[in-house]
């Protein structure tokens, strides 16, 4: 077997699992977005900032993967809400088995959310489905315009970016037309939201977004129990 | 033959010709380090000031990598010494074949130095040897302190940390004490150089430190020829 067909079968593999999870989440109605990013692009602190700020009534879990440490469940754990770290281990990425044993006896049917933070890296987790709903891809304005050209498979696929610490922008060489425009030339349609964590700038906007989501796949679940 | 096996395989053939690709330069007397870092750490701005600053009889070429565009090619050109970019189509890491064809025809023996800057990824890149000399492991104060625990691999093969955009210190929560901390965690012994590219900052004590690092290269190369 050739590392392009080993490749392919993991990746195939991941996929019939992914679809199965995507099933499971559509029968309960839960909306599920995988965060992914770069390093430090603020993955966790935009979740932090996002559990603080939703109604004290959300049912929301969440995952979070890294490679090493359970430094992020530790930090979103503060916040009242069940978490769980996956450590990776090495792998650059979660993948749909990672996800599945990790929702372990969770009830799917009790929630309205689950949050996926994936490990950061702009690259290999963007080819791993795991039966989310939609890619969330979070690019930080410390970044540098040009990373949606550089990275285009991970921005073609996402169903949501969000440019944060748009409260760094007066200290950095940071061109937000122009990072929206190299978004929109791998993506023409993809929404763009500009958030701040630490400067809670934009979070009307994201927690809406994250409402009609959720309605929608509330919406999708009851159709599907009522023919 | 299963993943793990293809895996190793392709380890060690890139190991194979690594070691070659170390020899040559060992020979030639070239310094050679791998830059490695999240994508948006800072890697090209950091390559485009120290070919700026070197002296201008400095015999120096670079090696850029990215997965598409080759806007670092465009932007380290324009110093005036030869570069060439390495687009890797997908692959979220340089490989050692991929520097063995890149280097083509270009005369070792004419250089002092060569440079790699790596793909924009803080997990992959550091299990892949491309014979250089040294890793040099760039993170940027907007990350957090907290990387070297969560990507302990890359850290723990650095040759040289720089902790890089300090001239950003003032507006993030960033404690450089605890980011060093966290370095040695993982690497007791490593140097950490603070730099700002924009602001130039750290940049008598960088350049330092690749002349001494050119300087041990030529030595060794001498020792080889003459017995």
């Amino acid at each position: 077997m050739t590392r392009v067909d080993v490749q392919q079968k993991v990746l195939s593999e991941n996929d019939r699992l992914a679809g199965a999870l995507r099933e499971k989440l559509r029968d309960s109605g839960v909306y599920c977005p995988n965060f992914i990013s770069s390093p430090g692009a603020g993955k966790t602190l935009l979740l932090e900032r996002t559990l603080q700020l939703l109604p004290r009534d959300t049912r929301v879990a969440v995952l979070t993967g890294d490679i090493q440490t359970d430094n992020d469940a530790k930090r979103l754990a503060r916040y009242g809400f069940p978490v769980r770290q996956i450590t990776t281990g090495g792998s650059c990425h979660l993948d749909a088995r990672m996800i599945e044993r990790a929702l372990d006896e969770w009830k799917l049917e009790t929630l309205q959310y689950l949050f996926i933070e994936n490990v950061g890296n702009l690259v290999c987790p963007a080819s791993y489905d795991l039966g989310e709903n939609d890619k969330i891809v979070i690019l930080s304005v410390t970044e540098g315009e040009d990373k949606p050209l550089k990275y285009p498979a991970t921005f073609a696929r996402a169903g949501l970016v969000i440019i944060n610490k748009i409260d760094l922008l007066p200290y950095v060489r940071f061109d937000l037309a122009v990072a929206k425009e190299n978004v929109r030339k791998v993506h023409p349609e993809v929404e763009i939201l500009d958030v701040s964590s630490t400067a809670r700038i934009g979070f009307d906007d994201w927690l809406s977004w994250l409402d009609s989501k959720r309605k929608q796949c509330l919406e999708r679940s009851m159709a599907f129990v009522t023919p």
